[in-house]
């Protein structure tokens, strides 16, 4: 479709083939130190739930944010596979009959239809676990403060008071629909909570100091409001074949969005008001903060 | 029962109780920094999950395994928290429907009848996600260096290459009778990985030199392999009042246990074999080991 791809795009695509490589590494049958077995079936499971031709928008964040701050691209990296094993642990889990009940993702059979139900659970639950092992490891080459931060932002970003309570209040949405202040706590936490630690994974990453942290830190809050924003207007305005799974389901669940409660209009005006914050964010960074800031405008622009 | 409790009893139980209590503090619903809201039906999940009666078996281990080498026991209880976060979101996946679909642990209705299936799934995945959380914290007094440790130990201990791929086995289990060597990995990772750990913690909490974490990592390792015979043989000899749960189901459903394959004197001969190599492996402690001594003589001896 693109005949003269952008820089950004070409940038996006060559991370994203790195981000596979480690991840394809790191699951491979003989990565074994000091475990006892890797049985084969889950971790068939695992590298199918993760090598699942993801965009890495997620990773590539911690890699762009952290060669922003002059930290190391390697250790971005690693950071970036364990991210993207946390993020796709939850599309597991969401994905199965108890939860969201889906059978294709990104065209392709969900993990519990392609092995079974225990498995996807198991397959959760081991990546999820990984991510933690991948960060805490000696091949990643922080220091153990750097560790600790990590792992502190990725738990609090990932558990009850972030990511899986964000899909809890998701579900609860479902049987009664939440005010426009439920949603957007909702959103911040089920898409927000990652996306916002991945801008800060790569501030510590580079060991920046605190203020340069949580500029990178509010930057994520942006373009993760506008993510969503993009991802409620795209549930509307696309079709299923572009998305590769089920459209205009969240409305059809009764789920509101804000875009359903406040027109499209709204959510787009909003949208690039999030964009734009999230820009004015990485000014005093100038030109260098040219691929984080195309990435703030890819995510309001993505068509998929 | 007990007319006159025995000393180990009366510290295994106090020590349940102050893990409970640290329990309930970390999982109240006010315990909020760094997150951004905790759902209550989340949190209530979690909390049912973890207040559960259990005997508390591996914080005991990290406090007393931490003691022995001189480990502060504030800090030990906090990791042995974590531990106890681990161990009972394992329970609550495995007591799933597409797993073992248990209605009932200790006499309750599990977290999924309790709650709900969807519920179920994410207070697993949260409780697993705190562990780390409760671990990475700057409330546990450790340095960055010990918390690493602590968190690589516990991933490897409870992910693909030990609790995790342990229950995969277990499930693959009821579609083919295992070897008896087969038994024995799938054993040692989905019981023994957390109660090695658990002991191995405690050293890492005391900052012991690698032989003694070695040491104390063997011992766990014994004392596993002596839980499970125990287990296997309670399963089979015991009655379902005492157990609180289903028993001679293993048998039922055509898992092979060593107990199956071999027999109970067998069984009973490698029980106290185990109990001897743990007790031998403490032996350079003399009697301050008592503490540790004791509890494989418990395991070994438990009659639920």
């Amino acid at each position: 479709m693109n005949a003269s791809p952008d820089p950004f795009s070409e940038r996006l695509k060559s991370n994203a083939r790195e981000i596979e490589a480690l991840l394809e590494a790191l699951l491979s049958k003989d990565v074994l130190s000091d475990e006892i077995a890797r049985p084969e079936s889950l971790r068939a499971a695992m590298h199918y739930a993760v090598l699942n031709g993801g965009k890495r928008l997620r990773p590539f964040l911690i890699i762009e944010s952290a060669l922003l701050l002059g930290g190391d691209r390697e250790t971005a990296l690693r950071v970036g596979a364990a991210l993207e094993c946390v993020h796709c642990y939850s599309l597991v889990h969401d994905d199965l009959p108890a939860m969201d009940d889906d059978d294709l993702r990104r065209g392709k059979p969900t993990v519990h239809i392609a092995f079974d139900e225990a498995t996807a659970i198991l397959a959760g639950d081991s990546l999820l676990t990984y991510a933690f092992d991948i960060i805490a490891a000696p091949e990643t080459a922080l220091s153990d403060a750097r560790k600790t931060a990590l792992i502190l932002a990725l738990a609090r970003g990932s558990g009850l008071g972030g990511m899986a309570g964000g899909q809890a209040l998701d579900l609860a949405a479902e049987r009664q629909a939440p005010s426009a202040d439920g949603i957007i706590t909702l959103q911040a936490m089920k898409t927000g909570a990652l996306i916002r630690f991945a801008c800060e994974a790569g501030a510590i990453v580079a060991g920046a100091a605190d203020d340069e942290r949580k500029r990178l830190r509010a930057f994520g809050e942006k373009i993760g409001l506008a993510f969503q924003l993009a991802d409620d207007l795209l549930d509307i305005t696309s079709d299923a074949e572009t998305m590769g799974k089920a459209t205009g389901k969240d409305a059809g669940r009764g789920k509101g969005t804000l875009v359903a409660l406040n027109g499209i209009a709204w959510a787009e005006a909003e949208l690039r008001r999030h964009v734009n914050d999230a820009v004015e964010l990485l000014a005093p960074y100038g030109e260098k903060a040219g691929t984080l800031i195309a990435t703030a405008h890819f995510i309001a622009e993505r068509k998929s």
